[in-house]
């Protein structure tokens, strides 16, 4: 299979953009990431853009097409694909597969989300389409009731607790500290968090990721225009060695297990086979910790932390940025935010700076970065792995 | 390049659902697809689902996965793709290119969109998420107005008279009346056409699509798979012999003539040269009349019937499903209706149903195929072709 390599990334910060028109966001990350790759605008010969929820939020939707007009593309085709927070994940997917089949030399992902500027019940009702409403919304479990639940299963079965957990708030809100694009990253302490208000018991206010608004992009490229382009780069290209999308059941009643995602077990087992590594290769990642308890259970879906031991490696360090392996050095989606089509994208812009060694929050020696996208009540995943070439 | 074969097609009828979930309908769709391949569903490797706006009128996203959950499918990627009324057309256009590059050797492609539960000045809304809206929402043009215009300019510049523009809705609606699946069929008169309600000068109530909700799927194979059936098949297989996306300006102003959309006159050309034919050997069409209007610009854009000359080939029945090309004998948008998501896969059902020689409005010796699916103001298209090999 052809090779597929990172050429350019850009990112707007997340946070509150005060009513920026959505396009513009994505136009904005698009811009930096094109600027970034140094390819031409000619070369790109696809678009995806990942996005949940700017049909009901916004009214807008065809924003594939919309963003390739002001970008001045190609009559290229231009996708928005859909699959609830791994939205993002699924558009860099594509973008890798435009590549990988060798159908075009150059593609570029972009995600995007605004949601700040709408009012909470709006914007609840608009996370809530990624429900499998026929069957989970009659017993009323919202996306905080359910991972309060695998949270109370996961103390359970592993004797996990309220510290651990917590511990996973403190390292990723000062991770997000030393990230210039994150919107919350904050020095703060286990009391702070356990006298924050209760969302939905055990799950408190610092446990949840923050709403947000957001964009980032990434530009990939084909070996035969990585060769083209290499001798007037500046900057390292970073290898995209797998990227793999999977589901898991759209009902919660569906799962095997509420301590574990089938689609991410299966994503990370595929992922990590395509590219031939062993987790223990995996020097980094960036996953997808929309509470608190989701980065414990990541952690060890994905098959990097034993099942299990999630707590207790935080409680460790070991999951620090100077740990054996660092989780959400970008501050994760609990400190950086989550702008929900945007957060699969900025993973991959995350882990590829990391790669290139220009991280503002640097994982030492870090060669081999994946990144981990789950949509709904697990229903979508996306894993991808990613190794820096020139280290 | 792989080749790739349709398996299977299934529809719902157009029309009116009384409030029947979405889901509900995509899966009908899908497993009457499913059965019609006769292929085992362990076999099918990607699902791609066209939709436009579930999210603003049905509160429900990620369909694509709840759908494969419904319908038993393995741990597959499952992505919602949207481009406005285009979005089937990209679904069928990604289970086509997931079998051609040969990563899977069968994919589903569904379309589906409800719309008629919803109060019109909900759909109205929810349709203008279609629209570039920070360049287009300040001069109030709808989509009825841009089709409108166009009609002008085409009358202006061809001559075209309000009598052949009233020429494709007795076609359609008449076309309609001999397919099951059709909302709207009718034996009407130019009068009642010319005497319906003006919606916007100079287009009347008869000249547009209603709103209607349904879906379709289609099973696409590789040819190993093609093989592996064959022998105990009973219908034969359709070849997709290729199958493009473009885009055009998403703002009007962008286009650079208002009575040719760019999206499809480069997404025809290349299609055509990809399936290696002229237009000439097109048999029949099922093209994006979504306005009557339309009908006569498509054909002439997909380089179907001489520029300027669309107008005088419906007149003189030269489109009719007995003609030199018949276009729309499924009864088109007009008459067989546009539940949006939907249109792209359910244009695919129709001329697969034609190759196959077992349409109830059968274009006779029918043996090449054309589909193609225009969204918003022109800023997504797709054009496929297809080859029945039995015949």
């Amino acid at each position: 299979m052809p090779r597929v390599f990172v050429a350019g990334i850009g990112s707007t910060t997340f946070g509150k953009h005060d009513g920026t028109p959505i396009e513009h966001l994505a136009v904005k990350a698009a811009a930096f990431a094109i600027e970034d790759a140094q390819v031409d605008r000619s070369d790109i010969g696809a678009l995806y853009l990942g996005n949940f929820v700017s049909g009901p939020l916004n009214g807008k939707e065809v924003l594939a097409g919309i963003v390739a007009d002001r970008l001045g593309l190609n009559n290229i085709p231009c996708t928005k694909v859909e699959g609830a927070c791994a939205s993002g994940g699924i558009a860099f997917r594509h973008a890798y597969l435009a590549v990988s089949s060798g159908s075009v030399d150059a593609a570029i992902a972009i995600g995007v989300e605004t949601m700040t500027h709408a009012k909470t019940p709006q914007t609840t009702a608009a996370l809530n389409c990624a429900m499998d409403h026929e069957y989970d919304s009659p017993s009323g479990l919202t996306f905080p009731g359910l991972f309060g639940l695998a949270w109370r299963m996961h103390s359970q079965r592993y004797g996990t607790t309220r510290d651990e957990v917590a511990a996973v708030v403190l390292k990723n809100k000062r991770n997000g500290l030393r990230n210039p694009l994150a919107q919350m990253g904050a020095e703060i302490t286990i009391d702070q968090i356990c006298s924050s208000a209760m969302i939905c018991d055990p799950i408190q206010l610092y446990d949840c990721c923050p709403t947000s608004d957001g964009a980032a992009a990434v530009v990939v490229i084909s070996e035969r225009l990585m060769r083209q382009l290499g001798p007037s780069r500046k900057v390292p290209f970073v290898e995209a060695l797998s990227s793999i999308q999977t589901r898991g059941s759209s009902r919660i009643a569906g799962h095997r297990d509420l301590v574990s995602f089938d689609a991410t077990v299966s994503a990370a087992a595929i992922a990590l086979q395509r590219a031939a590594l062993s987790p223990a290769q995996i020097d980094l990642v960036e996953l997808h910790d929309c509470f608190s308890i989701a980065e414990i259970i990541d952690s060890e879906d994905l098959s990097l932390v034993p099942r299990g031991q999630g707590g207790k490696w935080v409680m460790e360090g070991r999951t620090a940025v100077d740990g054996d392996l660092a989780i959400n050095p970008s501050g994760g989606l609990l400190a950086k935010g989550h702008p929900v089509g945007a957060t699969g994208v900025a993973q991959v812009y995350e882990v590829v700076k990391q790669l290139r060694h220009e991280h503002p929050n640097q994982v030492q020696n870090a060669r081999i970065g994946m990144t981990h996208n789950l949509g709904g009540t697990g229903v979508a995943c996306t894993v991808s792995i990613f190794r820096g070439i020139d280290t």
